[in-house]
């Protein structure tokens, strides 16, 4: 799946994910309204919302990028209703041939790290059969817990052909409060860095791992050195646009054959059409605004790379 | 929902939680084999065997204990129909009047941390309505991203008289290996027990914080360590029994007041049918086992707090 990855980028000649992040304030009237009248205030009619809002962005900015990136949490939030909505964003994403990276943030204990990773990435038996659960092809993974935590996610990988972003150095404010903490002179974010390289150098998908890593756009210096620690990881990169960072910041985040990183962006674009330079569109054309927010995206992020050449 | 939680400590004498995180390979055959006739070897069937294998468990044994844990991930492999069941258990302990603590182990930047919180914790508004999508009454928190990532949850738990287990020092065999990284010569777990006790502080139930942290059974000398410094954090001890804990270890995460902590055991009691020394139960009659097995641990447990008075 990470070559799945790379050759989309190539192609689009985009390294970026469109971030499904659907909070319902970032939903126009016009929608929210037609999901009401079909489902009342209901847990379900806010689903289809949110289904109805992310389809409309899909068709309209499928053709210019490689992947998505749906937050569950902003499904989850909606109960079993809402993560109906994500499983079929997860399908819908897929019958468009786009690279589905669910940011689940999982991450526990051995053996329930397992049940995580079959059921976002793998296959549950039931009887003679199986199923896929929700069937992403990358996630999000949590370090916390350490090695046998992850393990069980890099296993189910190997086996599906799958991927993983385990997180390193968050886009928060607070992420340095523990990642930045320093052990022998170094901080945690570099161990956990090291440690990342040390999976993803087992486990190679071509010239890039399919175990890759989370650094946020807002700590571009960090980004720099963890590009080093981590030659053959992808670097899924969160916090553009909405969060302050911005292509300039982001060059050390890639490699020099350009590849190497993806940069997420999600209010910045779903919700384009309510910033001032796409207001022409209008709530009723939220997703062409979206659109215009892609190319711009696109736009700066290659000038930044094209700059630095 | 700490007092509740300690009024029912008191009552039952038990300071246990029953963790509910069935695997298909712990349900005896009857029971699948009832669900598949009803609707296939399908993922609903094993839902519908899943929910009840626990609901024989929690008519079994909802009056000798204070709480349940239901580990999402063992529902979550099943996709949105295990999901359904992980709900459906949720409602039916509360109707028990047993508090439930949900581990989702969750924690992401602040606005998603937010929406995690409103998912399992709070309500969410849609138009003029809000639901409450999951509904636990405490759930278990990844510390990783650092202060803004659990704020969020903090304000949740205060809205709404709900609590927090966030994880401090997990049980499995590797959390050392960034959990005891020393920082200026202090492991970070300390760093984020003291940390936990700092945001626990600030919000007190009564005579406990609602603000709780996880400590795993297997590692006893750190246990009593972090006791001292989180003196008002209830401690959510995972580990016992299947994982290696026994009572004699936890004596330590206790305070004087017999209070402060509660342990859980997921397989050594939903499971105690396939152990020898509950071997006479049968299958047929597996959540007998679980009462015995039940009843074994809180006089293990007692016998052990008695012992050290």
């Amino acid at each position: 799946m990470i070559n799945k990855l790379i050759d989309k980028i190539q192609k689009t000649k985009a390294p970026i994910v469109v971030g499904l992040d659907p909070m319902l304030s970032y939903i126009p009237e016009h929608i929210q309204k037609r999901a009401f009248a079909e489902f009342g205030e209901t847990l379900e009619g806010a689903a289809e919302a949110v289904w109805q809002f992310n389809k409309e962005i899909v068709d309209k900015t499928y053709d210019l990028i490689p992947a998505v990136k749906p937050q569950i949490a902003m499904y989850e939030q909606f109960g079993i209703e809402g993560l109906k909505a994500y499983k079929k964003t997860v399908d819908y994403c897929k019958s468009k041939d786009l690279v589905v990276i669910g940011d689940v943030k999982r991450g526990d204990i051995g053996s329930t790290s397992a049940a995580y990773a079959v059921g976002h990435l793998g296959k549950i038996q039931v009887g003679s059969r199986s199923y896929a659960g929700f069937d992403e092809d990358f996630i999000t993974v949590n370090p916390y817990l350490g090695s046998d935590g992850i393990q069980p996610f890099i296993q189910v990988c190997r086996e599906e052909k799958k991927g993983l972003f385990i997180l390193v150095k968050t886009s928060n404010p607070s992420s340095g409060e523990f990642q930045d903490q320093l052990i022998n002179g170094k901080p945690l974010y570099e161990l956990v860095g090291e440690k990342v390289a040390e999976w993803g150098m087992a486990h190679m998908g071509g010239s890039y791992s399919y175990i890759g890593a989370v650094v946020g756009a807002t700590y571009p210096e960090q980004g720099k050195m963890l590009r080093s620690v981590m030659p053959k990881a992808f670097i899924l990169v969160p916090g553009y646009g909405a969060q302050g960072g911005q292509g300039k910041d982001l060059v050390h985040f890639f490699n020099e054959d350009g590849l190497g990183a993806v940069v997420n962006s999600s209010r910045g674009i779903i919700a384009a059409y309510k910033q001032e330079a796409y207001a022409k569109y209008g709530a009723q054309n939220f997703a062409d605004a979206s659109r215009a927010a892609v190319e711009a995206m696109i736009a700066d992020i290659g000038g930044a790379l094209e700059a630095a050449k």
